[in-house]
């Protein structure tokens, strides 16, 4: 394993050391573990909450600004932060107008943050907490019931936290967070595997001219392997995965400020003349010029298939670790989520 | 070799059109490659052009953009781009005002962009030729007569970009430039070798423990080779490379408006008391999460030797292909370059 390590049992927290050596606008908290704004609570606003296992950054710590996320919770790598994790960033970060948690459909990630949505509540906060499940690539996975939350995160991480820098209340950062989410779908092409720090191996082997479709970013399957191609098709097939996704509806349970509460949501396929957001993403070890490549046949793609690209991103966002090769997220854009895309964010991973 | 390509004689080129699809705000000519700001020439602005072999992503092309870069011309990877390219560039961005060359000292890249330079004097553009030859590692390489250029280009880059933008005029950002070079220190370690895509094998190879320090930006041998040691060992090596580096004098070209001139140089050795720009880059396979543990010990070693980091950037900015490992660069900055390093800046790969 050839990693910039020391211990491997200190590698998230001199991660997090470093974080907060360098971006001196974020306060780190060690015990437990979290990252929020310095200058949280801000008065009056929405303080929005995400968290998952390390491994995937720059989300969610770097998104962590004026902007974007009030504060993140990092586990160890590729595993679930804790609900006392979620419960004392909560705590640091709300200003009494509420707090959104931002949920990657994982089911540790759920089932913590349900636990702490439910703490923090008992203390009086108003809390909301929305699921991501935006990856078209599989239905229920090792780590998942339904779809893996994905490359979606990182947009609604941008435009709800724009929203709640707008003055949107938690109602309205919820129901937005819920539509990025419908809107959005993803999915990853892995050409490497990746090595856990605590594992000390690849988490899976792939062949020599082998790649993963359909991939996780956890390393966990995808749909199927098959011998690596150009780049073209490969992303004509992720992109056209994405395109052709029929309606896909799905129960899930959000906070009504009292209890649980089921609610049935329906994701309707993408339709010719959607303008959309096209996020091209390294998984961590895929440089950038390769992903220009994946965005030209992108282009091509969503001209032939009646949509239009109107913004993008293209770079390592939420990344496996070192792993090579790239996801595609579409976000169907109305003016609303335009608006909140363009607005200026700055944190250590992103600047508007 | 497991890269995101179609045919590998079309790289560059498909790159370059993903880039141009991507970001609108920029122009790329194919019939010789470069791209340009859409909106050259600005009036009365001096002209800031940089470019080398392609594979160092985003660098160069990645920081055209206001505020740093009017133009760049990207060569085959890792190759030299060619004096055509760097003149038609120049041509398309000159206002008047005269062009700036940003030249990484490597042998092809600075006998082109010396034919280029005599080019564009011939048709009566102003244009100076400011050499990057920052890698304290070696004096002589394979592809280097002296010192290799490598991170302060991308910080020289930014502050030169910010001064054209506030108007400087060629001189006053040819001396910055000059300023910023001898300001700057850079050290590299290899993790892993890449692969140039032409060759269709790793540039060099690496035993399963090992790395290479003091490497360039190609793959190109560095000063020794040690199994892999803990990331605080690897950073306080690399980082005392840089600041114990002693005084530095060579001999560098210029041209002085009608020919070439011969200029004495000494780079003075940081001292105690010094504000530094600390820069930690990814070589391009290395995720950014690594990138912190090394800021962590950087930012210890720095105080411990009495230099105070005061900005600092983490991230992938000048790469080599997929190459896991990391750079150090360390900039001394004075109140001018820190003034500059701040002013805004919008670009594919770098935003302020």
């Amino acid at each position: 394993m050839k990693k910039l390590i020391n211990a491997v049992e200190d590698v998230v927290k001199e991660q997090l050391e470093g974080m907060a050596l360098a971006h001196p606008e974020l306060k780190v908290n060690y015990e437990p573990y979290y990252m929020c704004r310095a200058d949280a609570p801000v008065k009056g606003k929405v303080a929005v909450i995400s968290g998952g296992g390390s491994g995937h950054e720059p989300m969610h710590g770097g998104f962590v600004g004026k902007g974007m996320l009030d504060g993140a919770c990092p586990g160890e790598v590729f595993t679930s932060p804790t609900p006392d994790q979620m419960y004392e960033c909560a705590k640091a970060v709300d200003s009494g107008a509420g707090v959104l948690f931002i949920v990657k459909n994982y089911t540790g990630d759920v089932m913590n943050f349900e636990a702490a949505a439910e703490l923090v509540a008992g203390e009086g906060v108003k809390v909301q907490n929305i699921l991501i499940d935006d990856d078209v690539a599989v239905k229920d996975s090792l780590y998942t019931a339904g779809r893996r939350g994905v490359g979606t995160t990182v947009l609604a991480e941008k435009v709800v936290g724009a929203a709640a820098e707008e003055g949107y209340d938690l109602e309205q950062c919820a129901d937005l967070c819920r539509k990025v989410n419908q809107y959005g779908r993803s999915f990853g092409v892995a050409l490497t595997s990746c090595t856990v720090p605590a594992a000390g191996k690849p988490t899976f082997e792939l062949g020599e001219d082998e790649v993963e479709m359909g991939i996780g970013i956890h390393g966990e399957p995808g749909t199927h392997r098959m011998p690596i191609k150009s780049v073209d098709e490969m992303t004509q097939y992720a992109a056209e995965q994405i395109i052709d996704d029929p309606a896909y509806s799905r129960t899930v349970r959000e906070w009504d400020g009292e209890q649980w509460a089921d609610k049935e949501l329906t994701d309707e396929p993408f339709a010719k003349g959607d303008k959309v957001i096209a996020f091209v993403n390294s998984m961590g070890g895929t440089p950038v010029s390769e992903l220009y490549a994946v965005y030209r046949k992108l282009d091509e793609v969503c001209r032939a298939k009646g949509l239009t690209i109107v913004r993008n991103l293209v770079g390592p966002y939420i990344t496996s670790l070192e792993m090579q090769g790239f996801s595609i997220t579409l976000l169907k854009a109305d003016d609303e989520i335009l608006k909140l895309w363009d607005a200026p964010a700055s944190t250590p991973g992103f600047v508007r």
